[in-house]
């Protein structure tokens, strides 16, 4: 059911700065974003099939603000790609594994995207996301 | 230079309890290891180009028994596949990166690795690995 790793998320204090390890290893932010609802700023990096996203918070009560504040710079997620996020959440549910979403929410990118509680996933706060076109 | 997300490694206290959320997921481990000098036990699981890696400590000395006291499961690492490892420690170092491994070590299957420093790439223990052959 897992086809990819899509992205990895990382808590950052500045975009700018924190684009630094991959300009210098050759590779440039393709795109930047500002997510109003989650109130940070993006630089996404594309690595192989997979991306890096880079989350700046744009407000101090910004979830990613709240993190930094907690446990500083570092990984805060991780998104796999899914073929059919709906069936994998029922396995999920099925395994009493803890969800944050129940059902699919729409995501960035015309995407449908779920959490999955960082209890369920070894400590990692999981991301599964599914193309809406498929 | 980075062309792949190699491996993400995540420290975990039980490789079995650790692999349940991917075997849900349809996907089983391919190879479990023992790597005697970091004093872990690996699982391996393959995830479209990339592995995660699952490090189970063997012993209360281990780094990874020492991750897990301090922050509990979660992710240890990410490893990026590189063409030319010297060139991108040599492209760090003239940037003034932090790094733990001044010249490339012999790895696991064949590879060159060495690690970045967390300070140097946005909080996040990186580590470059390129293949020996190459």
């Amino acid at each position: 059911m897992l086809e990819k790793i899509d992205h990895i998320g990382i808590a950052v204090k500045n975009l700018e700065e924190a684009t630094a390890f991959y300009k210098t290893m050759g590779i440039e932010p393709y795109h930047f974003e500002e997510v109003i609802s989650q109130r940070v700023k993006v630089a996404f990096i594309k690595i192989g099939e997979s991306n890096i996203e880079l989350l700046e918070p744009t407000s101090d009560d910004s979830p990613i603000a709240k993190f930094l504040e907690k446990k500083g710079e570092g990984i805060h997620h991780i998104a796999y790609r899914v073929d059919d996020i709906q069936n994998a959440l029922d396995a999920l549910k099925a395994d009493g594994a803890k969800l944050i979403n129940e059902e699919p929410m729409d995501g960035a990118h015309g995407m449908k995207v779920a959490f999955v509680h960082p209890k369920s996933v070894n400590g990692v706060l999981t991301e599964l996301s599914q193309l809406q076109t498929k």
